[in-house]
C-alpha cells in the first residue's frame, strides 16, 4: 500500500446529533433486570417502581418525648391554670389519664395527642401537670403519613442513594429489582504503547487511557473488562474485539482512528460483521476522529489515541449510551453558571469543548480556559474541573460571558464554595 | 429505678461548634497509609504528593497528523506561493524533507514543527507542496510539557477521580499510597425494631438506620461493619459496642439516647472507659440528642433512633469526622444558591437544618421547603434534594429570601437542569 493510497481525510464531518441518531438508529437497546439485596443497591438504578405494601409509619406514633393523652383532657391548659393527670402504665389510655411514650413508640390506645415532657410538671409519682392545651393529633405520627399503603415510595429509573435505600428498608423489602450493570469492553490500540509498571523504549509511552476509561465506566455504574493492548495490526484488533463483543454489552477502543493514519480500526471492525462502521469523524474538537459502529447490535466505539480526544468522544458518545443501558438517561453532569476569566476562541464549523476551572470569588463563580495545545496533555484535566460547549456557530467566547459549565467534580468546586 | 428518676431533660445543649471543639479535643486522629494498584485507587484520597519521575511527554512528539518539517523550510511559503519538499522516509529530516507523522508519535530527529495535512497537497509519490509557514515548535508537544520532571503531578488529600489516575498512569505508576479507610462499626438499638425481611409485630418497626449509614459511610469511602441491633439493655449494648471497638475506627449507634427515655447507650459508652459521653444534646434540630463519646481515643457517636435525625446527626458529626480521617477534610457538599418558595419557621436557639426540593425556572433556582411533622418522616428525605442550615439567632426564613442550598444528590438537580 503506497503512502498515497493510505492518506485520506474524512469526507464530511458528521455533527454530534447527526452521529448519535445514526449510532442510536441501528440499536435496540434491551435491558435486563436483577433482583439485588438492599445491601448492594447503593448507585444501582431501580427498575421497578417501589410500592408500599403496607402503611408508613405502620401504626401511629409518638413524634415526641411526652405523654399520651386523650386532647380533650387539654383544653383550657395553661402555665397559669394546669390541669393534672394521673399517670397511667396500662395499655389504654382513659380519660383524665396520661401515659408516658418516647419519641417513634406506638400511641397507646384511647389517646389521640401527644403532651411534650416540656409542657408538663411532675406533679407527684402518680400525676403529673399540664401546662397546655393541645389539639387532637399533636405531636403523632399518623399511620401511612410517610408512605401510605399502595402509594409509589421510589420510583423505577431512580438511582439509588442512601435515602432512597432508607425509606425502602423502612417498608420492609429486603431485595429489589435493579438494571443489570452493563459490561464495557476496553482494547488500547498502538505500537508505542506499553504497560504501566514495565519498562519503555525510547519512543514508548505508558497506555494510560484503558485506565481512565474503566474509571469512567465504573463511575457510571458500568463493569469495565479490560481487552489489553493490541499491536497496530488489523487482524490483531479483529481478534480481541470479537473476544470482547462475546464477553460485554459495548466496547470502547482508544487508538488507529487519526485522520490521516491508517484506518486500522474501523477497517478491523468492517471485517467482523454489519452493519459495521456508521459514523467516522464528528465535527467537533477534540475527538473528531471519533468513529460509531455497530455489530449485530453491539455498540462499538471507536476513541482517539490522545487521552484528551479519548475522554471527550467518551463523555459525548459513551456515557450516553451506558446511562441508557442503565435506565438512567435523565441523568446529566452537574452545571454551574459562571463568567469567563478571559477569550477564548474555537474552530467555527466544530463544536468545541473547553476546558476549563470552576472557582468562587466574591461570591460568583468564574471559569477559566485551561490553556492547552494538542488534545494530549492530560494535565489539563486535572487542572480543569470541567467544560464549556461552544457551538459550531461561534468562533470563540468573549471575556466576561456568561457560560455553562458542566462540571468534573463537584466536590473540588464546592470545596472553594463554602 | 423510678419512672421520676429516669425523667432528665439535658442540663444545657451546647451549640455544634462547641460539640465538636469537645469531640475533637479529645481526639487524636492518626491516618494509615497503604499503597494499592492504580486499578483500585478510584475515589480513594492520595496519602503523599505524585511526582513526576521524568517528562511527560517523554519525548517531542506531533500533536497532530501531518508532516515533520524543520520550520525555516516553510518560511514564505502560502497558497498562492507553494513550496516543495521532498518526502523522507528517513530516521532524519534534513533540510528540504518532510516525513509523515500522526498525532503523538515522536518528533523525528532533525524535525522541529509539524505542517498539518490540510496545509500540504501532494504533488507527486515523493513530494509535497507546502501551503502555509510555521514557526519552530508549532503543532509540536514538548518534551516534558505536560509534566516535567520532578514536578508535582498530584498533591496529597486529592481525591483521585479518572483523569488524576489517567495522569499518574501516563507518568508510569502502578502503585500509589493513599488513606486507609477507615472502618465504622453501625449498631443499632431498640427493643421496637425488626431486621428487614422478618415479620414485624404489631408494635415493630423495621430497621433502616443501618443501612443509610453504611450507605453513607460507603460514599465518604469509609467501610462499614455490621453490629447488628441490640436489645435496650446496657449490657448488650456495652458488649456490642466493645466488639466494634476491636474491629473498627469509628463507632456509631442509633436510638437509646432520647430527651427522656433512659440513657441506655450513654450509660453502656461510659461503662466500657475514659472519657466516655463529652456532649450529650447539641441545640439543633432535628438531631437534638445527639451524643459524642471517646474512649481510649476511639470516637462514638450516638445517634437518635429516629432516621431523619440520624441523618441529619451523621451529616454534621460523623462526615467531618470519616473525611478527616480520609484526609479529604477539605471536601464538603455542593452547595447552590436558591430563593425560597415559601415562609419557613424555625425554632430560635437551635440550628436549623431545613430539608428543600430545589428546581430550576426560567434559569433561576428555587428552594422549596419539605412540610414535615417530626423527624420521623423518611419520606421527606427522598422528596428533598438538599437543606438550607438556619442559624440559632433566626426564627425562620421569607419567602424570596436567598438561601445556600447543600445538596444530597446533584444528579437530581443536574436533570432539571438541563
Amino acid at each position: 500500500m503506497s503512502l498515497l493510497v493510505r492518506l485520506k481525510g474524512f469526507q464530511k464531518l458528521a455533527t454530534i446529533e447527526e452521529a448519535k441518531q445514526a449510532f442510536f438508529n441501528n440499536l435496540k437497546i434491551e435491558r435486563k433486570t436483577v433482583i439485588v439485596p438492599l445491601s448492594e443497591a447503593l448507585n444501582r438504578v431501580l427498575a421497578e417502581d417501589v410500592v408500599a405494601e403496607e402503611d408508613l409509619p405502620r401504626f401511629n406514633r409518638s413524634a415526641v418525648d411526652g405523654y399520651a393523652v386523650k386532647a380533650e383532657d387539654t383544653f383550657g391548659a395553661s402555665q397559669f391554670k394546669p390541669k393534672k393527670l394521673k399517670l397511667t402504665e396500662g395499655k389504654e389510655v382513659k380519660s383524665g389519664e396520661a401515659k408516658l411514650v418516647w419519641t417513634g413508640k406506638p400511641l397507646p390506645k384511647g389517646a389521640n395527642a401527644v403532651l411534650m415532657l416540656e409542657h408538663t410538671k411532675r406533679a407527684s409519682d402518680s400525676e403529673i401537670e399540664v401546662l397546655a392545651a393541645i389539639a387532637p393529633g399533636e405531636n403523632v405520627s399518623k399511620k401511612g403519613e410517610d408512605v401510605a399503603k399502595g402509594e409509589v415510595a421510589v420510583k423505577a429509573g431512580t438511582r439509588l442513594k442512601p435515602h432512597h435505600l432508607g425509606l425502602i428498608a423502612a417498608l420492609g423489602r429486603s431485595h429489589i429489582p435493579v438494571y443489570e450493570k452493563p459490561k464495557v469492553a476496553i482494547l488500547a490500540t498502538g505500537n508505542e504503547l506499553v504497560e504501566v509498571g514495565q519498562t519503555p523504549k525510547e519512543d514508548q509511552i505508558y497506555e494510560a487511557n484503558r485506565l481512565v476509561i474503566a474509571s469512567l465506566c465504573r463511575e457510571l455504574g458500568a463493569e469495565p473488562v479490560d481487552l489489553g493492548i493490541a499491536k497496530d495490526d488489523v487482524d490483531e484488533i479483529a481478534e480481541k474485539i470479537k473476544f470482547g463483543m462475546e464477553r460485554a454489552n459495548v466496547i470502547v477502543t482508544t487508538g488507529g482512528t487519526s485522520v490521516g493514519a491508517p484506518d486500522l480500526v474501523p477497517t478491523a471492525i468492517n471485517s467482523l460483521g454489519k452493519p459495521g462502521v456508521i459514523v467516522h469523524g464528528i465535527a467537533m474538537r477534540p475527538a473528531m476522529p471519533t468513529a460509531l459502529a455497530v455489530i449485530d447490535n453491539k455498540p462499538i466505539i471507536v476513541l482517539s489515541g490522545n487521552s484528551v480526544a479519548a475522554m471527550f468522544g467518551f463523555e459525548v458518545f459513551a456515557r450516553p449510551l451506558i446511562l441508557k443501558m442503565l435506565g438512567a438517561e435523565h441523568e446529566s453532569r452537574p452545571v454551574v453558571k459562571a463568567r469567563l476569566t478571559r477569550r477564548t476562541t474555537t474552530a467555527l464549523g466544530r463544536r468545541t469543548f473547553v476546558r476549563v476551572r470552576v472557582f468562587q470569588r466574591n461570591g460568583e463563580f468564574y471559569a477559566e480556559p485551561i490553556s492547552a495545545r494538542g488534545s494530549g496533555i492530560i494535565s489539563t484535566m486535572t487542572k480543569a474541573n470541567g467544560y464549556v460547549v461552544v457551538l459550531e456557530n461561534r468562533e470563540g467566547l468573549e471575556e466576561g460571558e456568561t457560560v455553562l459549565v458542566h462540571l468534573f467534580d463537584i466536590m473540588e468546586v464546592a470545596g472553594e464554595n463554602v
